[in-house]
């Protein structure tokens, strides 16, 4: 199905922002920055995103898109490719920044990127229980099912990101998220 | 020892500025509503906390030095004393709530909190470490150390943080906290 010209230059404007942000992290990609690079003036670009929050959610939603896709064969995600997008964060620290900064921005009272988050972690916490099913079956160390270690994955890789963020020096992102799957396989089998 | 009549201002505005995030919330805590509070003008406030962000600091800085000299004992602290933190702070959304969305400000390029959040980060692990050690030894499940178990624990108390902040319904932050306790006290012995 031929795109029509306007979903081009939105899918333009994406792109863009993405490459303002890996190189100004989430203070530089301003709408003024992302309409330069796509030779619009910020009027212009105010038609497809109103507001930086709206690109930026478009510009996860987009990530999210790209990730999967690469992430997921006909049986959905596994794993030890779950391990390889961790890696491959570690080596894109402005769109790590742009997610951490707009998470924790969506906590607060009437944000605008508070659905989009929301949304977002009950359908990541679900892949991870498909995930963990997939990989370990129905019991986990500790008892637990997948879907009760599935916030738990969740929330580890959302929180070691900001410890990375803030001390890259100081914390392994990748390392520590194996030692994570780790703890989740549990004892070898003898 | 005595103090001050300005230490005890200080003090005061910590203790507004506090009643007032538990009430309204980051965006509530305004500069202008804790003056209001404490009885100052914004501009005497503005003498005491040069911006919002000096202020929140400073609560957040008090709230963990009345956790931790609730939580720990001569020994430092026990993990089942952090189990209960995670419990208290289900139930002060509104701290919580400050926490995160400053945390993840702090990520962003030359923010004022960076430094306070990186330098906590290093001391909360280290002290992660300490009561890791206490309750499991030098070896934990997946032959990890204390101390690389220690960026975990902390990852997953501020990682639930985020999903319980944005769905409560979905998400139970204490018993999702005592799953990953399971999972780090690894199979009963026998």
């Amino acid at each position: 199905m031929a795109r029509t010209r306007s979903e081009e230059r939105r899918a333009e404007i994406l792109r863009a922002a993405l490459e303002v942000i890996a190189e100004r992290g989430y203070r530089g990609a301003t709408l003024g920055s992302v309409a330069e690079r796509v030779g619009l003036t910020q009027q212009g670009l105010l038609h497809y995103f109103p507001t930086k929050e709206a690109l930026l959610v478009a510009v996860l939603e987009e990530r999210d898109r790209w990730d999967t896709s690469g992430g997921r064969d006909r049986e959905g995600w596994r794993l030890d490719l779950l391990d390889s997008l961790v890696e491959y964060n570690a080596m894109r620290p402005g769109i790590v920044q742009t997610f951490s900064a707009l998470l924790g921005e969506s906590v607060t009272d009437g944000h605008p990127a508070r659905e989009f988050f929301t949304e977002r972690y009950a359908h990541v916490r679900a892949s991870m229980a498909d995930v963990l099913r997939l990989e370990f079956g129905e019991r986990l160390p500790g008892g637990l099912t997948p879907e009760r270690a599935a916030p738990l994955l969740t929330a580890v890789m959302d929180g070691l990101q900001y410890q990375w963020l803030l001390d890259p020096a100081a914390v392994d992102m990748p390392s520590a998220f194996r030692d994570f799957l780790r703890l989740l396989a549990g004892p070898a089998e003898h």
